[in-house]
C-alpha cells in the first residue's frame, strides 16, 4: 500500500483560508496559536504517516484473534501503536482541560482524527469510541464516576466502548431487553447480550469501561424504560487500582467485510452471578444521554470516511502517476504516457480529489459550529451556531461515507485489474470504507433524522440560514473575474435544495401522510442537501485561492500547483458534481406514489 | 445465504411481450418454440437454483488452492457443479447444431447465462471463457484444429483460456511480449508469462486450451505484432486421446477481493523448452482475431453483472420482508413492522428492482440484435441490427456493471449491521460485482469504444436510430391513459441524449482535440445512454403491462402482482432513476477545461 501523507496543506488551507482561523479566536482557545496548531497537525501526521499507517494492510490481512478463554488480541503493532498515540496526548487533545485534555478546537481535533483514520481505520475505532464513552461520563456520570474513571480514559490507558445494539434492536433501541437488577448496594448486575460492540474487548489497554443500554425491572416499555449503565471489564478499586474481573465475556467476534484490525465483539453480561455496573445520570434516561453524544460520534464517522476517502485518493494517484499505458495523441508529441494523462483516467481522480476536499471543508466547517455552539461568548451565537451544526451533522456523517464508498470504488477502478488483487491495498479501502454508511445509526437514518426531526422543528429555518450562505458564495463567485459560471451553477443548486425542502416541510408536516413523506424524500433530500453544501464549500474554496493569488502570496510566474488543483476541483465540483446531485430535485418532485404503490411482498 | 430462484416469469415477460418472441422467428431457430424456450428456462432455473447456488458462499469461503507442482484445486463441489452443467448440454446451448450445439437464440443462452452467474458467479466465469475459446476457433481455427478441439470444448469436456494481459499490457495489448518462435514441423513454442487468467488451471476439467496473444520473432512492433496461438494444457495425440504435459505452468494464484472460487492465474509459458502452440487465424491479426469474439464477451460481462444484481435484489429483499424494526404510522394501525414497509428501505429495493429489471431488459434486447444480424434474411436487416448491436454492447457491459456494482452494495445497506458480516451473504455479492466493471475491457474502456469508435465511425448513425425508436416509446407512453409522466420523462431524456451526442460528434471529430474530447465526454456520455436506453426499456414494460392488463389476461379483481410491480418499477425508474442520468448531460456541457487543466501529479 501507497505511504499515507496526511494532507496538513489542505487542513491549513480551511482552517486559514476558509475558516480564518475563526473558532481559534473563541474564549477558551487562547492556547491555540496559529503556530501551535501547525505544530499539532505536523505531529499528527507524522504519527499517522510513520506509526499507524504502515500496520493498515497487515492489520486487514491478520485480524483480531480470539481464543478460546474469550480474549482477544489485536494485530501485530496495533498494541504499540495504540500506545504510541496515548503516550502522545493525542487520547485528550479535544477533551477540555479541566479534565486532563488539551483543550483544542474540535476543528483541529477533528483534522487529527481524519489523518489517523486515514492512516488506519481499524486502529482508530478504538480511540473513537473511548471518546463517546468520556462524552457520556463527562456529561452524564456523577462526580465520583467521573473522578474514578475519567483520568484513565482520558489520558488513554483504558478505552471505552458503547453497548447499544442487541440481535432485535438494531435501528430501533427501544427494543433493548437487556435487564439491569438494583443490588443493595447502590450498583445492579446485567444481564443479556450485546452484538457488534467495536473494540469489545482486546489486549491493547488495561481496562475497557462499557457503557451499556439496559432496562430496569418494571420499567416501562420501550425508549422510556431503557438506562445508561457503566460495566467495567475490570472492577475499579477504591484506590484506583483495578479488582476483580467482571462477568462480561467476549462470546464471539465477528468475521467482516472489512475494518480486520477492529476486533467486533458479542459480549455477554451476567453468564454467571451477573455483570456489575453503575447507573450513569438518570434512570430512564438512559436514550436521552446516548443521544447527547451522538451528534458528535457520527461527525467523528463522517470524518473518519473522509479519511479513508483521502487515502484511496493517494493510492488511485501514486499509481496512475506511475502507470504507463497507452498514448494520448495531445501529449508530449503523442508518445506513450501514464494512465493519468489520459482524460477519462483524470476525470475519476479529478472527482475523487474534489469531492475529497469538499467533504473535508464541509466537515471542518461543521467542526468550527460546534466550537462556537460550545465557546462563543454570546448564547445567542452559540444557539444558532448549535442549531447549524445540528442540520449539517447528519450530512456530513451520511453523505461523506456514501462518498467515500464511491471514492474507494473509483479508486479500486483506476488500478485496473490490479485494483481487485488484495496486495494492492484499494480494495481494502473500499472493504473498510463500507462499514461508515451502516454504523452510528445508518444512512437512511440520519436522512431521516435530517428530513424529520431536525428540519421539521424549526420549519427548515437553521438549514434556511445556510442556503442563504450558499446564496451569498454563487453571488461572490458571480462577481468574481473567470467564477460565473461556478456562481451560476451554485445559484441553480441553492434554488433547488429551496424548492426541495418546501416539498419536505409541506408534504412532511401532514399529519396523516407526514410521515410517509419524510420517509420518502428523506435520502434525496440529504443527497441534495450534500451535493449542494459541499459544492458551497468549494465555491468557497475558488474565492480563496483566487483571494491568494490576487494577494501576491502566489507568484504569477510559477503559480502554486495548489491553487491550480483547487480550482480544478471547485471547477470540476461545481459544473460537473453538483449537476448528478441537482437530479434529486427532480426525484422528491416524482413524489412518493411508486414507493407507496410498491409491494416488496407481492412479487 | 438466501436461496436463488431464477426469474423465470421476467425472462418470460421480456421474451414474450417486450421482444414478442421476435427473434425466434428468425431462419435456423426453427426448433426453438415457445414451449421448447420455456422448458429450457424452466430447466436451466433448477440447474441454478438447485445444483449451482448452493455452493456460492461455500466457494467464496473456501476458494481455490493452488499446490506446489502448480496444479489447482477448485472448492469442493465446484467439479460435480460443472459436469452437472457440461452433462446437461448447456455449454453449447447457444453453439450452433453444426458444431454439435443446440443452436438456441442467443436471447435463450443469455437469459440461461444471467440464471447460472447470479446462483454461482465464480463457477460461471469457466463456461463463459470456454465460450470465448469456441468463438475463436470457430471463426478462425483451421478446419483440422476445429475437428480436434472443437467438439469437446462444445460439451465442455475441455475448457477454455483467454491469454492477453501481460504486466505491461493491459488495457493497452500492444505491448504484449510473449515470444512464438516458429518450429519446423510448423508449430511455435511459447515463451513469456500471461496474468490473470480467468481458471488458467483447475481440476474440473480433462484439458485446458489456451488462446494465447503472442509476438512472432521479426514481427512488427504494436498490434500488427501480435498473433493469436492455441496452446493445450496437454497435447492431443492425432486419435484425440491427451499426450504429454505441455510446458506452461501455474506460477501463482492470485488472493483477490471476490469470485473466491476462480481461479485467476499467473501462467508461465516456456519455463523448459518452450509451450508448444499453433498458430489460429492469420499471422499478425491476433488482436483482430480477438476483438471478433470481444462485443460477445462483453454482453456476457454486462449479463453476469445482471445475474448479481438479481441476486443480491432476492437477498435484500428477503431480510427487508422479514426484519420487524420500527413502526410506518401509515401502515396497520400503526404498529411494529417489516422494515420493507418503511419507504426509505422501499426505496432501496425499489431502486434495486427497477435497476436489474431495466438492465435485463435492455441486454435481452441487445442479445436479440445479435440474433438478427445472424440469422435475418435480408442483408440490410443484419447490417443494421449489428450495428445497433455493436453500439448497445458496451453500454450493457459497463453501465449493467457499474449499476450492478452500486444494486449490491444497496443490498448490503437494507441489511444494516448485518451486510457488512461476512456469513450473511450480502457481501460476497458486492465483492464479486466488484471484478465486472473492470475486466474484458474496464469500464472506461467500454466508454472510449462507444464514443469513439462506434459513434464517431458512422456520426451516431446507429445511435441516433435507437433514440428514433426512444422517442416512439415517449410518444406512446404520453398518448396511454396515466402514463403520461412517463411519456414526458422519457422524451426528455432523448432529448439529453440527443444534445449530448451532437457535442461529442461535433467535439470529437476535431483533428486535434477530438482524442481529448473523446476521453473527456466518455464515461459521462455512456452513463447517460445507460439510463435513457434502460428508461426506454421500462416505458416499453409500461407499455406491455397496462396491454396486459387491458387484454384481460389479468383479472382485475385479482390483479397480478407481476404487473403492479412492474409499473411501479417503470415508474420509479423514468421518474427517479432517470433523471439522475440526466444530469450526465450537463456534466457534458460543461466542457473539458477543468480534466485538461487539472495535473494530477502537480500538487
Amino acid at each position: 500500500m501507497t505511504p499515507y501523507a496526511a494532507p496538513v496543506r489542505d487542513f491549513r488551507f480551511v482552517l486559514e483560508e476558509l475558516l480564518e482561523h475563526g473558532s481559534l479566536a473563541l474564549p477558551g482557545f487562547e492556547e491555540a496559536s496559529p503556530d501551535l496548531v501547525e505544530a499539532v497537525l505536523e505531529e499528527a501526521a507524522k504519527l499517522a504517516g510513520d506509526v499507524w499507517a504502515p500496520l493498515n494492510a497487515s492489520g486487514d490481512r491478520q485480524g483480531c484473534t480470539r481464543r478460546h478463554d474469550g480474549s482477544v488480541s489485536v494485530p501485530d503493532g496495533f498494541i504499540e501503536a495504540y500506545q504510541a498515540y496515548a503516550e502522545g496526548g493525542w487520547n485528550g487533545i479535544g477533551v477540555s482541560e479541566a479534565r486532563g485534555g488539551q483543550g483544542l478546537p474540535e476543528v483541529v481535533a477533528s483534522a487529527v482524527q481524519e489523518m489517523l483514520h486515514g492512516a488506519n481505520m481499524a486502529l482508530g475505532l478504538c480511540p473513537m469510541l473511548t471518546a463517546g464513552a468520556i462524552e457520556a461520563l463527562a456529561h452524564h456520570g456523577s462526580d465520583e464516576q467521573q473522578a474514578t474513571y475519567l483520568p484513565k480514559l482520558v489520558d488513554g490507558t483504558w478505552t471505552g466502548t458503547m453497548n447499544l445494539t442487541e440481535p432485535q434492536a438494531g435501528s430501533d433501541l427501544s427494543k433493548v431487553r437487556t435487564r439491569a437488577v438494583p443490588q443493595e448496594d447502590g450498583s445492579y448486575r446485567l444481564f443479556g447480550q450485546k452484538i457488534y460492540i467495536t473494540w469489545g474487548e482486546h489486549d491493547a489497554a488495561e481496562n475497557i469501561l462499557h457503557l451499556v443500554l439496559a432496562r430496569t425491572p418494571d420499567a416501562p416499555e420501550g425508549n422510556k424504560g431503557i438506562s445508561l449503565f457503566l460495566v467495567p471489564k475490570y472492577l475499579v478499586e477504591a484506590d484506583g487500582s483495578l479488582g476483580e474481573r467482571n462477568d462480561v465475556t467476549c462470546a464471539s467476534i465477528e468475521h467482516k467485510l472489512g475494518i480486520h484490525g477492529s476486533p467486533t465483539c458479542t459480549l455477554s453480561f451476567g453468564e454467571n452471578a451477573g455483570a456489575i455496573g453503575y447507573l450513569v445520570g438518570e434512570q430512564g434516561r438512559g436514550l436521552n444521554h446516548m443521544f447527547t453524544m451522538m451528534n458528535e460520534a457520527r461527525h467523528k464517522v463522517g470524518v473518519q470516511g473522509i479519511g479513508v476517502a483521502e487515502r484511496a485518493c493517494q493510492h488511485a494517484f501514486a499509481y496512475a502517476l506511475d502507470r504507463v499505458q497507452g498514448k494520448r495523441p495531445a501529449h508530449r508529441g503523442g508518445g506513450e504516457c501514464a494512465i493519468s494523462d489520459h482524460l477519462d483516467v483524470r476525470r475519476m481522480l479529478l472527482s475523487m480529489r474534489a469531492r475529497t476536499d469538499a467533504l473535508r471543508a464541509l466537515a471542518l466547517y461543521c467542526a468550527a459550529q460546534l466550537d462556537v455552539a460550545r465557546h462563543a461568548d454570546e448564547e445567542s451565537d452559540r444557539q444558532a451556531a448549535q442549531a447549524r451544526a445540528e442540520v449539517l451533522i447528519p450530512v456530513v456523517k451520511a453523505f461523506s461515507t456514501d462518498q467515500a464508498v464511491e471514492i474507494a470504488s473509483l479508486g479500486v477502478q483506476v488500478h485496473g485489474g490490479m485494483g481487485f488483487i488484495e496486495e494492492t491495498g484499494a480494495a481494502q479501502l473500499l472493504r473498510d470504507a463500507r462499514i461508515a454508511p451502516i454504523y452510528e445509526g445508518t444512512n437512511g437514518i440520519q436522512a431521516l433524522d435530517l428530513a424529520g426531526r431536525k428540519l421539521q422543528r424549526d420549519g427548515g429555518r437553521a438549514l434556511g440560514g445556510l442556503i442563504d450562505e450558499v446564496e451569498g458564495t454563487a453571488r461572490a463567485l458571480c462577481a468574481a473575474p473567470g467564477l460565473a459560471p461556478l456562481g451560476e451553477a451554485l445559484a441553480a443548486g441553492a434554488a433547488d435544495l429551496t424548492a426541495a425542502l418546501a416539498v419536505l416541510l409541506e408534504q412532511g408536516s401532514d399529519p396523516e401522510r407526514g410521515p410517509d413523506a419524510v420517509q420518502a424524500y428523506a435520502t434525496p433530500f440529504l443527497s441534495l442537501a450534500g451535493h449542494v453544501l459541499c459544492a458551497w464549500q468549494m465555491g468557497r474554496s475558488a474565492l480563496a485561492a483566487t483571494a491568494a493569488r490576487q494577494a501576491g502570496s502566489d507568484d504569477p510566474g510559477r503559480p502554486d500547483p495548489f491553487y491550480t488543483t483547487k480550482l480544478a476541483s471547485a471547477d470540476f465540483a461545481l459544473r460537473q458534481w453538483l449537476p448528478v446531485g441537482r437530479a434529486q430535485r427532480a426525484v422528491i418532485e416524482a413524489g412518493m406514489e411508486s414507493l407507496v404503490a410498491f409491494e416488496p411482498g407481492a412479487q
